[in-house]
């Protein structure tokens, strides 16, 4: 497997969510047991098609001037930025989806949160782009990064009682990801 | 009808979200004229229903601690203040399904926005209670509120399809209203 660019999981600073303050989100979304066995057959669904969720996610993007002026520079997307998040974007799907949510997870989340905010916007890539991606379309995304895979997880067969446990696992899972990667957007001890 | 204490819809200050935004927001969201029709038909299928979804919910919060307290004052639950949000929440499940989303509905939203973060909790109800509710947990509320209301969906008989896409409108709604909702907890020009 080639090395994703950018692509830290184990190799990054601490974040300031506890695990006890995971565990309490975790039970403010419903997230149990079952929903962590429902996320690894989600993962073996869709390991094989991560690049067309990516493939439809982009178009939405790209389709959206309000979205794509994320990734542009002086108006024009930038190509290398997109492809080197696209190819981190595949790995979290994979992620969400198998990691254990311990503390390197957490710490990782963080990374990321870093990065959508004007904290290390660009800095990965090493890129010419506007400084931030405002908060509200972070938590906006909640909705067709949840809705589009429901197609995906119908995909190969399996019954509808266990498509749809494994769509309200990655919802749950993709609401806890969210609020963790907006961290830095919130006002001090208002998180 | 008796009044709802504290319900102000029409009468409060304006939003620092314009029309604008919301629209941008709505299209992120994919929030379309076929979701405001389904939100009509939600509001005609729950308006009987309001008290049960509000029992559900407030099971929800009242056995779990780290929520309750967000209602209490030195340890207690403060049922004068629970019992008068109540009435307000409920109005909102008809708000959300019926209300046009035109600048006096964001206004409303912005107050009550106000009202979950230290600008204005506890005023409205004249109550002792935290003086704010975290971030975190009105984020990761979209997850209960959306997944609780289909069964109160499915209950009068429509059609599978129809249920589903009733229930997507809710989804978006609810995320929309939650965007809102967290803005006076956004750090300066990062909304």
């Amino acid at each position: 497997m080639e090395a994703i660019k950018g692509y830290s999981y184990g190799r990054v600073s601490q974040s300031p969510v506890s695990l006890t303050d995971l565990e309490l989100l975790k039970k403010t979304v419903m997230f149990n047991a079952e929903d962590e066995q429902h996320l690894k057959m989600a993962a073996d669904v869709l390991r094989d098609q991560t690049s067309e969720v990516l493939d439809m996610w982009y178009g939405f993007v790209g389709s959206n001037e309000h979205l794509i002026q994320y990734f542009a520079h002086n108006g024009q997307p930038n190509m290398e930025y997109l492809t080197a998040v696209r190819a981190r974007f595949k790995q979290w799907i994979m992620d969400l989806c198998t990691k254990p949510y311990d503390q390197e997870w957490l710490n990782y989340q963080h990374e990321v949160a870093l990065r959508h905010h004007s904290t290390k916007k660009n800095k990965t890539d090493n890129v010419q782009s506007v400084p931030i991606i405002h908060y509200r379309y972070i938590v906006a995304f909640i909705f067709p990064i949840t809705a589009t895979i429901r197609g995906f997880l119908s995909k190969k067969g399996l019954d509808g009682e266990t498509i749809e446990k494994m769509h309200a696992a990655w919802f749950k899972a993709v609401t806890l990801t969210v609020i963790l990667w907006t961290y830095p957007y919130i006002n001090k001890n208002e998180f």
